[in-house]
């Protein structure tokens, strides 16, 4: 569903100060998308954002085969930043994995993070694929901000270091004994633990009951897959501790 | 993530009466791929369901290149029906179309309609594989419900029929004029409706303003794609409507 907000139809990210007036020289890859791949021309218009400066009209000032200039015009949109809420999953599939991460973004997670859990597959992910993926759904979803896509880490690691005013919301049926579905979400800070095919190993079980503001988040009495268990919990935790209410 | 409630690991649907001592002819396929794919044997067990008679733990008793039998031991899940929640969606790109359809079934909606919408670009659709990724999909999820999947139909020939005692449940961010998230979403029986990307066109918009029982459901202010708010707004309804409290 595209919304018919913006006024530019195509929205572009840049690395780059936003502000009237202001000119910008493009990368050749991004001309290369502007010109050749959306057939823009001079005098068109982009809107533009860089995660710090909200949206930005900006006109198309001059076009070339490895660069060209826009020049920013009005803000559009002020800067918006998503709840203090992270995506903590482990990587699956290729596919699954990458709609994960364009889910998080479109879903308002404002960092993600994907941990090696015992029962994880995957030994690497392409994170400057990940991290584009989130870049382009926040240019989809009419966001102004990109969550940043961590390196791969081990979640014991991740859970060394945790900072325990931040709540634990984990999704993950053999971990949770009793479902309590009374229980509110805790409010930001927190984060979102999805486990991997297999569920989290009984050592990785014991460690995250042992921790203080683990809340389990019930998904229903069908078993999900993790990609489907990382969309509904942002969603719940959104709807009722998040920026949709 | 699989749960590990299943005592046979693998489970499959089957168009077949179950039942204690119920012995099951298996067609080629479902040979295939018991016997080639999963390379199970004689003796041991596979979860059986058919949509209406509960989850059954089965043996395999014969095997063969072409068929094989099965035998049906104890029940292990009673039937258990989803809420009377519907989805009706504009099919999208292939993948993303496959995607809800599955999402769908795994977070229990108990019937699926895809409909050409005025910006539909999908003149038709796969209705077999969109049903076998329903069933596929229940398979996994531990269900022991498939949702049918309807053939294509225009929007406006189910809304010409549509039984008003069925809430509509709309995430469209043009068509709700100022969204109210204070309004709880209506119980079942119930329909979520999702637009195609663009959106719906004035005159459908007109109409369904124009209908009782037409409800919003906010889902941010960030713009979702359409398959991110079919699965957002189904999380919602059973979460508050539906039978994950």
């Amino acid at each position: 569903m595209t919304a018919h907000r913006e006024q530019a139809k195509h929205r572009l990210y840049l690395e780059h100060a936003l502000g009237q007036g202001q000119a910008i020289d493009l990368s050749r890859d991004h001309a290369h998308y502007l010109f050749n791949v959306l057939r823009l021309n001079t005098g068109q218009r982009v809107a533009l954002f860089n995660g710090t400066q909200g949206e930005w009209q900006a006109e198309i000032v001059a076009t070339g085969k490895r660069g060209g200039t826009l020049r920013c015009l009005t803000q559009s949109a002020p800067q918006r930043m998503p709840p203090d809420l992270w995506l903590v999953f482990a990587p699956i599939k290729k596919t699954r994995t990458d709609f994960i991460v364009e889910k998080a973004a479109e879903l308002g997670a404002a960092r993600i993070l994907p941990v090696q859990t015992d029962f994880t597959n995957s030994e690497r992910i392409r994170q400057d694929r990940l991290q584009a993926h989130a870049l382009e759904a926040a240019e989809q979803c009419g966001g102004t901000y990109v969550p940043q896509v961590a390196q791969l880490q081990p979640l014991s690691r991740l859970l060394d270091g945790w900072d325990t005013s931040r709540a634990l919301i984990f999704a993950d049926e053999g971990l949770s004994g009793a479902p309590a579905p009374e229980t509110p979400l805790p409010p930001a800070p927190a984060a979102i633990l999805i486990g991997p095919e297999g569920g989290f190993s009984p050592a990785e079980r014991a460690r995250l009951r042992a921790m203080d503001h683990v809340t389990p988040v019930p998904l229903g009495p069908r078993i999900l897959r993790a990609d489907t268990a990382a969309v509904a919990a942002l969603t719940l935790w959104q709807a009722t501790r998040g920026d949709w209410s």
